[in-house]
């Protein structure tokens, strides 16, 4: 067995934020921490960003207290980044600066946590620095509520964006039942190409307040069949509920919140509008109802106050197994999930080659999609179902969440 | 002192939904069931609409542990509903008609929830009932997300839909911080009338995001204002979370989301769409960078997963004072709440006249609005804060909240 590596660790935060993005760099940390190999601790400001900038934190010097309540902090509290790394020569150029500041602060763990990009960025850093014979362990930490990295069962951020939209799609099935008039509400989820977050929403139906009607990407979209659909449920319910992803497109591949809808107000006007809103006047034209269109926007990416604590400890988790695997001397992989839905649910952070990870997308499955396309099996909902399981208790002062403030004292 | 009156008790829900409504309704019950003079608990199906119709379910054939989840059941379990009761004779025609269904199922007890529409129909009630000498005491008890009744404190359901308000703001606020680029939020809140609502967003404050401006009803909007005060913002932070009513209106009274604005399209078309997306475009023409609209819409209505845990227990009391009061002979009355917040929070239900509260609403005093009309003070918050506190624990089933099943037995 090789010495294991002495010296510093680094951890960066990449792509969109989550609920429980924070809960994998407290994973990092305090794992790190009790390492005697490891002798510094930083973050870095704004991801690879911060690297090239060398903007690094000392998170030794942060108080634990404020540290554990990394756990239920929602977006990147060490700031993120969209940044890629380019291919050829000035890839080559940003490497090169990388390996510089690792080099300068002797780092030999490098966690970095994010998506598709990200584990791009991920495995670009680790090939290079093999390359050039600098030994660090680089270790890729999956996030996204857009599930859709490979080779991981789920990703850390879906369970709690689900559990958000299944939460608020169950309390509008109640809203909109208050009154004894007709109504359809149409809600638009995020989810550009693959549509786990819309499918989330039909595990409402565990408490009976499942949507009608689900509209993903990987079924084209058609206007017509859409309204055939909503009159035929509202025909018999005088109630229609219609969970449609923001990815939904024709056949021709148009988005249909990018296509100018035929819709004119008394003016002659083209009415522009968010996605819901586009559907909900397409609706109104047919159907002589209240028709709403709502749309989660931000609001479903970072619901640390609803987070599923199946999400929270596996984000932890993941970030717990990087550092376990990197001190063992793995490199190159980033922590996948493997679990098992047999008796009870179980879920092991296993390593993958970040190779193939990176850039590759994961789609519903199209069997799991009912055969009229507007809906999902039970396969579905046995898969995410367990991913919402369980509440944070997270503390308040005032009735307000109590966020992590960390001090962010720059490396000289 | 007279004797207690016998005979059965009626509670119904009216108005738009809350997320501690229900509670009242189970304060109700719960007290009723426990007095040895009611004989009877009934629920009106959709509020007066179903004592015209004389559909009344009998809630002593429910399952007490189902009725112990109605203290986190959003929405209106018995279902409600927006009628008035007209005033002179085609009023006295739904009088007679409610009348005949009290005296065929004994009634002598009425509760109504609701807010200002629905005070006055407990009016109505109760005057007609006592012009005609049928004995029945009839009590108010408040409800409104808006914060609008006149002769309380507050009014049960504001404090969850602020708490949903002030924690969505917080969320947000971290999410707009995630990268290291610029960004304006223009967050849309409920409050046709009065700006409690809106003024909530500045609770977010106490865990350090707040949003940076907040535009309520109280205040006539001047659009030139409005985009200077943004930028000026914007100019130094880079980012800008604002905060504004539904109910935003210019000096003539126009409502800001009625108004066709002069933002166009490339096709020189009108760009209709929310208030949000509306001021989003105004900002977009003269500031170079992301701008967002986001509008809670029917999320904060309904929001039990955060409701306030003051709020859900002074809903409750609202309930079971409303009952104790009936039985002591009080009738003509709504449930006022009178608190202090000298040294610590405290709250006590009494009873107010019902015909000082019906029709009259209350807005946010102009003395708690900050000077330059886009901000509240320091007494706003001192005010609203403790509404706030508390989080309940709702019982779950495979991570989604376990709500009250009533069974809903008609009365023959």
């Amino acid at each position: 067995m090789p010495e294991t590596l002495r010296g510093a660790c680094l951890v960066g935060q990449s792509g969109g934020p989550t609920a429980v993005i924070n809960a994998s760099v407290y994973g990092v940390i305090r794992t790190a921490l009790s390492s005697e190999y490891i002798t510094d601790i930083y973050g870095a400001n704004h991801g690879i960003v911060g690297v090239l900038k060398d903007e690094l934190f000392d998170l030794k010097q942060e108080d634990p207290a404020e540290l554990k309540l990394l756990m239920t902090t929602p977006s990147a509290e060490l700031g993120s980044c969209r940044y890629k790394i380019a291919d050829f020569e000035r890839g080559e150029q940003d490497l090169a600066r990388i390996l510089e500041v690792f080099k300068k602060h002797n780092i030999r763990y490098f966690f970095y946590i994010g998506g598709n990009d990200s584990m791009d960025t991920c495995d670009k850093v680790d090939r290079y620095l093999q390359k050039v014979g600098y030994e660090c362990r680089v270790i890729g930490i999956p996030k996204t509520i857009d599930n859709d990295l490979c080779l991981t069962d789920h990703c850390p951020g879906y369970g709690s964006a689900a559990k958000f939209i299944s939460t608020e799609i169950a309390e509008i099935y109640k809203d909109a039942r208050v009154y004894d008039t007709s109504m359809i509400t149409v809600i638009e989820i995020m989810g550009r190409h693959a549509g786990w977050l819309t499918g989330a929403a039909s595990l409402a139906s565990v408490c009976g307040c499942g949507p009608d009607l689900i509209y993903m990407p990987e079924v084209a979209f058609d206007m017509s069949r859409f309204i055939e659909q909503v009159i035929s449920v509202y025909s018999i319910e005088h109630k229609c509920i219609v969970a449609v992803s923001e990815g939904i497109h024709y056949a021709n591949g148009m988005f249909v919140s990018e296509a100018v809808t035929s819709s004119t107000d008394s003016f002659g006007h083209s009415q522009l509008g968010g996605l819901a809103a586009t559907l909900a006047n397409e609706l109104k034209k047919i159907v002589n109802t209240k028709v709403r269109g709502i749309e989660f926007s931000l609001l479903q990416r970072c619901g640390a106050h609803i987070a599923s604590r199946t999400d929270s400890q596996e984000a932890y988790m993941a970030g717990e197994t990087a550092v376990k695997l990197a001190l063992s001397g793995e490199s190159g992989k980033m922590i996948g999930f493997d679990c098992s839905r047999d008796n009870e649910y179980v879920c092991r952070a296993v390593p993958v080659p970040l190779t193939d990870v990176a850039n590759a997308e994961k789609k519903v499955p199209l069997e799991w999609i009912s055969s009229d396309g507007c809906g999902v099996t039970s396969d579905f909902i046995r898969y995410a179902l367990p991913l919402i399981c369980g509440e944070n208790e997270f503390p308040t002062e005032y009735g307000m969440p109590r966020y992590a403030r960390l001090k962010k004292v720059l490396v000289k």
